[in-house]
């Protein structure tokens, strides 16, 4: 029951159509008795600079989950930003410290890779191959190089990405061996297809799947459907695999530590969350 | 349950704790399926007419409640501002018109009158006393004549307050009389109290209660206790009246029908509202 006493978590993005945020938090909080509620509001890019720095002067406010088109641009507005958010070079949630300053982080990329420990599989001196060099691959290769892979290979068409990417991790983990410009996943402990590659009918698959190993873990970011037909090959490969949505829910106790409320794991937050996937 | 396509009605405000609307709101919007809700914003005088131009800028933004301390600076900040809101020099509620202009209304004396007509009294040709030209006093008097009444009668300590609403009375309804300066309640049809006496242990009753005509109808602003001191003394009398409380509920439906909504009785909302009073 939202109150004048209630928290505000803005979700912050345009359009707001698809936003599920709030379908997730709000019935969780409702359960747990946390006073704090997660509006949407659709802010388009020519008003954003200036309605984050007022909605984060409201008494009331909390924090903000941030979207597109949001993520990038929010990087020039906060006072301090985490090494993962740096080296993404995007920020998806804001939280208002006590001495008025605007911390922001980068969860993507922690969704997905407490799912691959959460099955089990160590990250810790694995390789990895990361193809696409987007958001939430950025994202995905930000949070691997801070879980402690050894080494990390990037791929995007879009060199420039690419590049840029390699080098803001290069220089924020020195001792992470990176490397650039292949697709082929052969010999990697995980390979991630971080691409849009599996949203249309007819995709070509991201990777060569028949050079995976099969002892290879395989990540997708694609949420159209369940089992994609990257995953359905990797499958067949034999391969142990994480679905797209779990990187979502995943990535929500990280958030509810990040605003200073109770945890949860994302089986609790699956439960009472109203909606369907 | 909020969506990416809930309608906002923000509440802006400051300081928030004490706000009702979205207690009073909220659970009529849920229980008759209508997608909006009422969020409370804690925003501070120094930030207010450049975060309300944002705000409406949002996509899902829908309309606004607006109190203390920013009802009087609203009115230079909108497109259009209704007779009502004129003569109350206030604006408690706002409308984005498709056009995208700012349509602002005055609420708190409709819930006023609205409460005298369904207890059966006539206002149209009726004389008034409003002891108290503040904002809700204004407020009650903007509507009192919007009702028709045929003669008001105007007091406050604070002479300055009192000319400026009898002038803007005058400008908005040349037909009606309006006189200022005595609060003696003799020969009226309706004496309000629309000051604050009543909140504190020993304040002076603000009418001679026993020149009240008995057939008067005794209406009160002051929420602090349901019977306050005023309105024993002119129950005492043999004076129909109302509450204080009556004035909150009574003035919901038209905030419906403002922002176009479903509307509903006040015996609906207090039904389903989760507040104690």
């Amino acid at each position: 029951m939202i109150s004048g006493n209630t928290k505000l978590i803005v979700h912050l993005g345009y359009p707001t159509g698809s936003f599920r945020a709030p379908m997730i938090y709000n019935p969780f909080f409702e359960k747990h008795g946390i006073d704090a509620v997660v509006v949407p509001m659709g802010c388009k890019a020519e008003d954003y600079s200036e309605f984050l720095r007022l909605v984060f002067r409201l008494s009331n406010i909390h924090g903000a989950l941030v979207t597109m088109p949001h993520k990038v641009t929010t990087m020039a507005l906060l006072d301090e930003a985490s090494t993962t958010a740096q080296v993404a070079g995007a920020c998806n949630a804001i939280r208002l410290d006590p001495d008025g300053r605007l911390v922001g982080d980068m969860f993507d990329g922690e969704g997905f890779v407490r799912g691959v420990l959460r099955k089990g599989r160590e990250l810790s001196g694995k390789t990895a191959l990361v193809v696409g060099s987007g958001g939430v691959g950025s994202a995905i290769a930000a949070s691997l190089a801070k879980a402690g892979v050894a080494q990390l290979s990037l791929f995007d068409g879009f060199e420039p990405s690419m590049l840029g990417l390699a080098a803001r991790l290069r220089q924020a983990y020195p001792g992470l061996s990176v490397n650039t410009g292949s697709n082929d996943p052969a010999g990697y402990d995980l390979v991630v297809n971080a691409t849009p590659l599996g949203m249309k009918e007819g995709d070509p698959l991201p990777v060569d799947v028949s050079r995976i190993d099969p002892s290879a873990f395989v990540g997708e970011v694609v949420m159209k459907t369940e089992i994609t037909p990257f995953l359905a090959a990797a499958r067949e490969r034999g391969c142990q695999f994480q679905v797209g949505t779990d990187m979502l829910f995943e990535q929500i106790p990280a958030y509810l530590e990040f605003f200073g409320f109770r945890s949860a794991t994302a089986d609790e937050l699956r439960a009472v969350a109203r909606i369907a996937y």
